[in-house]
């Protein structure tokens, strides 16, 4: 017996911003596991803007993409897994996987939904927590900015804050985001940075200036930002989402104030979230109690089936998403 | 009895690169010290880019300039100076000032020539040693990109990378000082900015990448460095003296490829020599060593007397120093 299941591929790398045919879905049989091994129909997949990077350096065309999923163990002749457990995994992209135990750790569904283990119990989440808190070296009650601050991990970003009593601006690519921000999320300040000036905001919502940015989108907010900091200001960086898609000799102009940095004796240091996973279990039971105080909000954009995958993941670069952007593959 | 003596004056604001027309030389009488005074009269000044930024916010039109100097005490009337004793002082471009001690400190002329208290001795070697060594956490043997290598700073930051055990490679904006960065500086690996692609330098002189960017200019270099670092890789912003003379709506753009910090977890931090003001006697041991051993060499590029100072400040600025800039006021 086998398993009929169904996997992306990369078809060619994208060339500035990724389409459709740039990806593949591909159908497969897959065996029953054998002793030691488990079967894993994942329920949900992530698409994240690092994946962008990924496939410039690293997949090639041809290769099945990964990254992060739940799912349930289908068929199990593992000793530590059973029938019915629930588990992260990196085999995103993929309906079924095979998997020897290495690499997938059971998440608990009573503890949070289950796919917030893609989003706030998740990397997003994790990343949020630890770009905040390590990197930002973020100090009670300070002022923080977050652009794409509506997405995965800036609204995660700016809850926090504002839970450890800070002030949080906050900056979105609509009118409906801006509102949802301070509405739902609890910021102090926001605004479109399509239609607003980012320097404007940023001394409206925080006179004396900002303490950490917590940079997600590079250009000219990050400008704006190193403008308006303070003394001994922070900017861990995330990432540059208006940079991803950059493509050799069309290269977006980075901010032209740097000597910002040097009488304001601002640091700059990038980071991505592996830095922090001996600190995962603290971050757990922060989020776990924030989710179940109410004091942390989330929003999901789900897209259903493998076969809208890709365009979930293009739906990162063009403002789409509300929230953690996911694929759900199967119902259970 | 009074002394006669002249000062320079900001005459208005600089516009983009400094022009002689913005600066004024007066006239001025200086009573005899009174109790607790001294009159000293400056032997050196210093001239350096940070007055760039002063000039812009800090110093009005009309102010007098000031900044690092080397005098001679030639009346006293404060106990612990006596006719004679030289001091660092705070009252650069002036040729004679008035001190009730605050602010001034003996220097010895023994240690090293009066001149280097301006210079390796003073605040361009502490900038040196500090941001390389604390800001930068250079650890011996690491490899080293230093820009504007042959300046003040960076032929020190060169100096101390070689002297501690690393890779050298410094940038500079003619073949005579390339030669000078080799032949007398000791470095590995030198480039003339102007003609050579910095990037394909890089590759050349550090094959493996840099560990710390001496960034003391902004632009395409540090782009370039940024291309070229290693994991976990610092960039101390001391300077970005491409970018002083920008006025406001003529920006020069910044590197485009800050993302490169995101996987590398590289680290820009500005700073100014304030910051390592307790490390100070660090400093001086270290460095008054090295210059007994013969391992830290020199250069000063020197004008002669107070009307030609804004003429030495102008040139910091196109390049045509060599070493630490000075004007000489007084021959001793």
């Amino acid at each position: 017996m086998s398993t009929t299941s169904r996997t992306v591929h990369l078809k060619s790398r994208p060339v500035g911003m990724p389409k459709v045919e740039d990806f593949e879905v591909r159908e497969t049989q897959i065996d029953d596991p054998k002793d030691g091994e488990v079967l894993i129909r994942n329920i949900y997949m992530s698409v994240d803007p690092y994946m962008r990077g990924r496939m410039h350096e690293g997949w090639r065309p041809g290769d099945a993409l990964g990254g992060g999923a739940v799912g349930k163990v289908i068929a199990s002749r593992h000793p530590d897994f059973a029938e019915g457990d629930y588990v992260l995994n990196s085999a995103g992209w993929h309906e079924h996987l095979i998997s020897n135990g290495g690499g997938i750790s059971k998440v608990d569904p009573e503890l949070a939904p289950l796919s917030t283990y893609l989003g706030v119990m998740g990397m997003p989440g994790l990343t949020a927590w630890g770009g905040l808190l390590v990197t930002g070296e973020y100090k009670d009650g300070e002022t923080v900015f977050v652009s794409a601050a509506s997405g995965a991990v800036g609204s995660v970003v700016g809850q926090i804050a504002r839970i450890k009593g800070g002030t949080v601006i906050g900056s979105a690519g609509s009118d409906a985001k801006v509102a949802m921000l301070k509405d739902e999320f609890g910021f102090n300040h926001a605004f479109n940075y399509k239609t607003a000036d980012p320097l404007t905001e940023l001394r409206r919502g925080a006179p004396e200036g900002i303490d950490v940015y917590f940079e997600n989108v590079g250009g000219v907010q990050l400008e704006a930002a190193l403008f308006h900091m303070r003394t001994f200001g922070r900017i861990p960086i995330c990432g540059m989402i208006a940079h991803y898609n950059d493509s050799e000799g069309h290269l977006t102009p980075g901010p032209r104030n740097l000597s910002q940095t040097i009488y304001k004796f601002i640091t700059l240091r990038g980071f991505v979230v592996s830095a922090f996973e001996g600190q995962r279990a603290q971050f757990l039971s922060d989020m776990s109690g924030w989710i179940k105080s109410g004091e942390m909000k989330y929003h999901e954009t789900v897209h259903e089936g493998i076969d809208n995958a890709s365009r979930a993941f293009i739906g990162l670069f063009t403002g789409e998403n509300n929230g953690k952007m996911l694929v759900k593959l199967a119902d259970d």
